[in-house]
């Protein structure tokens, strides 16, 4: 197969190359010499990940004439804090790394964001390599700049906006995905199929035994490129497009408590909800909200709210995370399939209407 | 006394204004409602700066009609951590604070810094308002965008360029600043005047009884944000030549151990040292460098290193802190006043040198 071109991420003195590809990963020091002139970096990973990949990784950077310091974390949401960004950064102060050095995380999106903050603040920042190894990781969760850890009160509420130097996803490395991470990562691409790629609907439930990955994933990468390149910084509306089904996900992934949902298994309720306001707010025809939910069912994602998980708590969760201003709140709205806007007229009555919608087996 | 002008840092999107005088503090509400679009603010400051000015900043905000939550720290550079920054973030989300709130960071080097870097984090970064109390945090540390904080490692090992959207420098909160911090500030005062503008070195000497100090706070300001126009992110160099004093005097403050000698009087220390090594490899000529130290004297600076401080302890925190690469240090000279350069060679050697030479009565 021939090798996909790059998708480069047009943002002046911090645009970035984004390599996909099945097999890419021993690209990874010779990449990262290119980018970041440093003979030092930190290769940041998980213990799953690492046992996985961590010797490919290092091999490759070592290969490329880098002296590395290995960081490797336990797996977890609760990992993603302040005090394990700072751990970090001591570790890589103890191994003589300095501003001059890198980091290069290698993982799903705890560790991208975790890394990719701490490299955003050793010594006011240094270049990181992003290589993510999950399907969110690899369409969304690397791509665009945003790092972030969690506080007590919330997820990712401190963070920074530090693009990376390089982005390089090793389609091959999804081969090892357990199903349940597999499947949830589609969630975000179906997602991207709605506000701007329709057909990549079909593509999903035609791609045959994880062939025609690459592609899928380039695409995706492609897509949400685009996107950054109009709105960096979440200012002009455009990156709002992204987080269509996430006000309502959000919301029940919180009101489920942590570890119980993946993330994009509650983004698929999300979804269902979004797309349930879209017909009753902006004219979304149901046949087309009917499309998307056979992409989300194909990959068995969850469409019906468990029953234990009450409007309350949903509702209380949505309060914390977004502003009803004047009793309405921010709200993504898709009127056909590939065009997002961004309402302020949805209310908690409609959110209400939204969480009963999802009490309910869909029809097809 | 008519009105100075605003000082304009000319960095894009990151421009800033500097507003400099006696007793504007009271402008800093409507000031703040000009640069940020917000309701709600942060204001940081510590427990000593919040007796004397936290009501009047508190008032200027409120008059405004922008609502205040008061974070009043203990003082002192202990609590310039990654806990606490993160203290500050945790209680501007339980306040209700939003993307759309700004952080004021009322007080000295370390409320900007730490306060600062808190505003840079806070998801993923709001506006922060400086308004400095002290000479060095007016000349030097709220100029420029470096906020940080410390790593049990080392001082200021992470943080983030974040550039202000407003410095206000009442000069007229500088009255309470003990002998010692007050006389410290001018360390700073003085090397700029090494590096840019000797002239100035009169203007310190002349200044009688603090009248004409916001002339002269707002000279330095000006000549601190034409250097950081030329070199934000400190890689051209430009930036490097504000160092100039600074890698001896980190190492004195540091070896001396925090508390016991202010960050102005290590850097007094610091520039004697670098005025000898420049008279000795950059052509200095001695009378220009007896201007300097003259300057020094005048604050009762410190310029003799104290006999119980060794050398290996000094030399010992300058490898820390700065790298010999092949035997050498990059350092900033001055071949006459007015005018600096980086050499890359200075050696270990050198840097003795100059140790042994600051443990003499200075001549003149």
């Amino acid at each position: 197969m021939a090798r996909l071109p790059p998708v480069t991420i047009r943002l002046g003195d911090r645009s970035c190359q984004v390599i996909v590809g099945d097999g890419r990963l021993d690209e990874l020091g010779a990449r990262t010499r290119e980018v970041a002139s440093t003979r030092r970096a930190a290769l940041v990973t998980d213990s799953n990940v690492d046992q996985l990949y961590g010797d490919a990784a290092q091999a490759s950077l070592a290969g490329a004439g880098l002296v590395v310091e290995r960081v490797v974390l336990e797996p977890g949401e609760a990992r993603k804090s302040m005090a394990e960004a700072e751990a970090i950064c001591r570790r890589m102060v103890r191994a003589g790394l300095d501003r001059s050095s890198c980091v290069v995380a290698l993982g799903g999106g705890v560790v991208g964001d975790l890394a990719g903050f701490a490299a955003a603040i050793f010594q006011r920042g240094v270049p990181v390599v992003q290589v993510p190894t999950t399907v969110v990781a690899q369409v969304d969760s690397s791509i665009g700049g945003k790092t972030a850890v969690n506080l007590p009160e919330g997820k990712n509420l401190a963070g920074a906006f530090h693009q990376p130097a390089l982005v390089l996803a090793d389609t091959a490395t999804l081969a090892t995905l357990p199903e349940r991470e597999w499947a949830e990562g589609f969630a975000e691409i179906i997602k991207h199929a709605a506000i701007r790629d329709p057909e990549m609907l079909e593509v999903v439930t035609d791609l045959d035994a994880r062939t025609g990955l690459a592609g899928l994933i380039h695409r995706n990468v492609a897509l949400k490129a685009r996107v950054v390149e109009q709105d960096e910084r979440e200012t002009t509306g455009a990156r709002a497009h992204l987080n269509f089904g996430h006000t309502i996900g959000h919301a029940i992934e919180n009101a489920a408590g942590y570890g119980r949902m993946l993330h994009g298994e509650a983004i698929s309720l999300g979804l269902r909800a979004a797309l349930y306001l879209s017909e009753r707010h902006a004219g979304l025809a149901q046949e087309q909200s009917q499309r998307v939910l056979a992409a989300l069912r194909h990959f068995s994602l969850p469409l019906v709210l468990p029953d234990d998980l009450m409007d309350e708590a949903v509702l209380e969760s949505l309060g914390h995370d977004k502003k009803f201003v004047d009793g309405a709140i921010r709200f993504v709205l898709v009127p056909e399939l590939g065009r997002a806007l961004v309402s302020d007229r949805l209310t908690r009555a409609d959110m209400i209407d939204a969480l009963t919608h999802l009490r309910q087996a869909p029809g097809a």
